[in-house]
């Protein structure tokens, strides 16, 4: 919807990822016999490179080729850029403490190597940003929102090579690479560094073929024949070990989130305030810049996740929306208002969806909100073996479905601990790639069911839960654990958008006993706030007062 | 389990599927290099020959070889055999008339050749039976349950050839056959036909490789150069067809579930009464007589769908138990006891699942009971859009996986319209192959969750349901259908089985509108059986009487 709105239909046409062909199979129609296919390999993923290669092979042996271009000088889109160019990212590299990491770069060399053990691998090329932070316990600003730097690791048996220019390490990293014996070398060196660097004879390379650019193959296809290495084309070790969040990680992830539900609860207070009891209509942007300069107040803030997501009316049917000074819409008593946001804590990343209504919403908008809160108590109270987010995702959909309603975005993705606010490698979705990779404990991902109406409304509700044991001890739990998501958010859901009919007992109570959770969690943070201390108080209330039930029954 | 019982372990070692290697992967692994693998070509389908071929070629090249054997004399098992081996099945084949069909083969031959024409397919050899019996509205009882007859059938864009001897026809077969300009050719002659058959050049062929043996490949690869042909492998286009249900088949598969309803209660009422009135203590095989002997009492019945599971206790977790006279137990008040059967009718296939205690069950049992309850109502009132059964196939698990329980054989499957009981391509299973069809309009399914704790009890409810659109009109349904199942099965479930406090008012609702449904759908035939009528009568009645509720709540 937003690239149809923003595009101009007489330059562009408009080709929906999963609707439309793929680029890959578009090229492979399309394309003249002889035609042939530039692309920059350092932006291509090897999986990404053999389904284009393989999509053209099947239109024709040799019709349309592709070449890889890569190195100073060869790409033609650094060509054009010519000195207009802007400068790679060098922020500051700084330390992220075992205190918030919870594992040392040794035992994590320790966890990793044994992994490359297992699959006969001399030498792992880590090339996602976030891996090598996680890593190496270090992050930067880079990347808006994700804390990463531009950098490189080569993990051997024996030892282990950061590929990042030193000039942007700030205090202490030098002495913790030191003390890690993590050797240095500039940036850009891999690339000639793995055309010539000596490895022993028969050496396995391994190259998460989904995350490893195709240029970094290229390189390693130029070594000589004596040299030559076998690579081995399979998931890397590293997302696993990174998804299963340690017990420190796991604290800490708790505490920001209880840091940035208050934050939340005042803003939400200040909005409804501002629209209910003002009279006032803010604008979408004046709403995201109060949230985010609420949540910069908070302990151990970095910055933001991702753009604010504050959108009013039909803004909230745009999933990815981001409101802007000239076009945003208000805030205003006769439509929904959805806010999506998060932060970048020293301790852990946040992301929490809530909608609102500050009138007097319809009996259809509370029959769409409670559908999807139906979804998501759902997936909150979910109990489950070893199961793929594939299966779970439907779980969510269901309350849905039954109304003859859904969604067109996954359920949920993984996050990680102040790192990216979207990790992998598990997904909650109907997409298939959500079978690649069962829960385990320790998984944190969102849960954000929702509903969208083009031109209407919009709504959708997240928290974030860590999947953890049940303990259960029936006769199967003993052969196979089962699990559960326990949610880490804690912010309240808006009483008057829930239809009470449509509820059962059980997900009432789960209401009333979240809400209790908000209020003992949230409360401390809010004694210098009276006036979110009485928002949060009233809006906790079990729905029973809440909805001024008379005799305690619906 | 059943395996492990009769199995001796000195001579046989137990591999289980899906847990142990597959017989390709130990044998890629184990035999010595240079080994030969002779197979059946004829009892191999094209795709496990490729899984087996590529499984050794993963070991090494030429490492170990395959041979295919087919054709007479060539069959190593069939040498052994000798004069032993019995004749192959020749029942009479007879007329599976349009009044119960719904649809000429004429019909049926041009949606094929649609299909044909949209594959560039010269020719489609037909190798499933059920297929081929579907194709002709031809029915006999080559295979025992499955009423089948042995045969090919080759379809091209203006001709089709049924590969059956003709000895075997029965009244009007051969008119029929003559009215559909269908050409009879002896069994054995396929395989010969196929390697010298005069076709267009470039003709393209089309095999199901997961249906079609490998010797019809072999016999086409011997074609001479200049008559070659090009083999699409992909699924055939009659399973599609097939499982999408006409009207008249429809109407006939609930009107047979009517009447196979009637002969299980009067069943369920005589173990009754037997059991608990007078005391006795039945075998597990004088109560299937007792069934079998009045479902063969039905109006167009024709045989069992499959041999009658009549399990009492720890036998009830044997999830194919099949009882046999020596060894077979007592049905007492002690334990459970699990009825699985089902019946051939002109009009229709069934398939029924209850399970029964008749004396106290304990507070575990009734638990366990009612999460397989609420598992099968979660699939009965379902309602999704296009989605396949693997995502549905948790929806049942769901409840069982609340309380720490699951079962490890799939939700459902889908049942044959006088037919083979167990049919595809759809399945509603955890595993993934249940990902490669979607469910439609039409298509028949059982909804057969269970739980199982090995040497104590087992526990299945299955009901064969009809998938159907909703006709929702919401913004979403407008873009894509809806469905939900309807089930077509009528038979009351054993309200003391039932744990009130687990269930939700709309579950018990459920259980009361579907035993109204039985009462009024069954009690019709219940006429000339005074006893059963008031059976059916007391174990219909709404919940909260059977549980002897004070005030109306439980």
């Amino acid at each position: 919807m937003q690239a149809t709105a923003e595009l101009d239909a007489s330059v562009f046409t408009m080709m929906r990822m999963h609707e439309d062909p793929s680029v890959d199979d578009w090229a492979a129609e399309h394309l003249p016999a002889g035609s042939v296919i530039g692309v920059d390999a350092t932006t291509m993923s090897i999986a990404a490179m053999k389904r284009l290669t393989n999509a053209l092979n099947a239109a024709g042996p040799e019709k349309v080729t592709v070449k890889a271009m890569y190195g100073p000088g060869e790409n033609l889109v650094d060509k054009v850029w010519g000195d207009a160019r802007p400068a790679v990212p060098a922020s500051q590299v700084f330390l992220h403490s075992v205190k918030y990491a919870g594992e040392t770069v040794a035992d994590k060399l320790g966890k990793i190597r044994a992994a490359m053990k297992e699959r006969d691998a001399t030498m792992l090329v880590v090339t996602g940003l976030d891996e090598v932070a996680w890593l190496l316990n270090l992050r930067a600003s880079d990347v808006s929102y994700n804390p990463v730097f531009w950098s490189y690791a080569i993990v051997t048996t024996d030892g282990i090579t950061l590929y990042c220019d030193s000039s942007r390490f700030g205090p202490g990293v030098v002495e913790q690479l030191k003390a890690d014996n993590v050797a240095v070398r500039p940036y850009g060196a891999i690339m000639t560094d793995l055309e010539s660097m000596p490895l022993p004879p028969g050496a396995n390379v391994w190259l998460d073929i989904n995350v490893c650019n195709y240029a970094i193959q290229c390189c390693l296809s130029k070594r000589t024949d004596e040299n030559a290495v076998e690579i081995i084309k399979k998931q890397g070790p590293i997302p696993l070990l990174k998804a299963a969040k340690n017990v420190v990680e796991l604290s800490g992830m708790r505490a920001a989130h209880v840091r940035d539900g208050v934050a939340v609860c005042k803003f939400l207070r200040w909005i409804e305030e501002e629209v209910v009891t003002h009279g006032r209509e803010p604008t979408e942007c004046e709403a995201a810049d109060k949230l985010d300069g609420l949540r910069a107040q908070q302990d151990l803030f970095v910055s933001l996740s991702f753009p604010t997501i504050s959108s009013a009316g039909a803004n909230c049917a745009v999933i990815h929306y981001r409101p802007t000074e000239d076009t945003c819409a208000k805030i205003t008593r006769k439509d929904m208002y959805l806010v999506d946001s998060g932060g970048q804590y020293r301790d852990g990343t946040t992301d929490v969806t809530r909608t609102m209504h500050f009138g007097e919403p319809s009996k259809w908008e509370r029959e769409c909100f409670t559908r999807v809160l139906k979804g998501h108590i759902a997936i909150d109270v979910a109990i489950f073996p070893s199961t793929t987010g594939h299966v779970l995702d439907a779980f969510a959909r269901a309350p849905l479905w039954q109304g003859g309603l859904d969604y067109k975005h996954g359920t949920g993705h993984g996050v990680g601990s102040f790192l990216n606010v979207h990790e992998g490698p598990h997904v909650l979705s109907f997409k298939t790639q959500a079978l690649g990779t069962a829960l385990e404990p320790g998984f944190l991902t969102s849960n954000e069911p929702g509903y969208y109406e083009e031109g209407n409304f919009g709504i959708r509700i997240e928290n974030i839960c860590v999947v953890e044991e049940t303990g259960m001890d029936t006769w199967l739990a003993k052969e196979r654990p089962f699990y559960r998501m326990a949610h880490v958010t804690f912010v309240p859901l808006q009483a008057k958008l829930m239809d009470p009919e449509l509820m059962t007992k059980a997900e009432i109570a789960w209401v009333d006993k979240y809400h209790a959770e908000c209020y003992e969690k949230l409360s401390p943070g809010l004694h210098d706030d009276p006036g979110t201390m009485e928002w949060l108080r009233v809006n906790t209330r079990p729905l029973l007062v809440q909805f001024g039930a008379v005799n305690g029954t619906l």
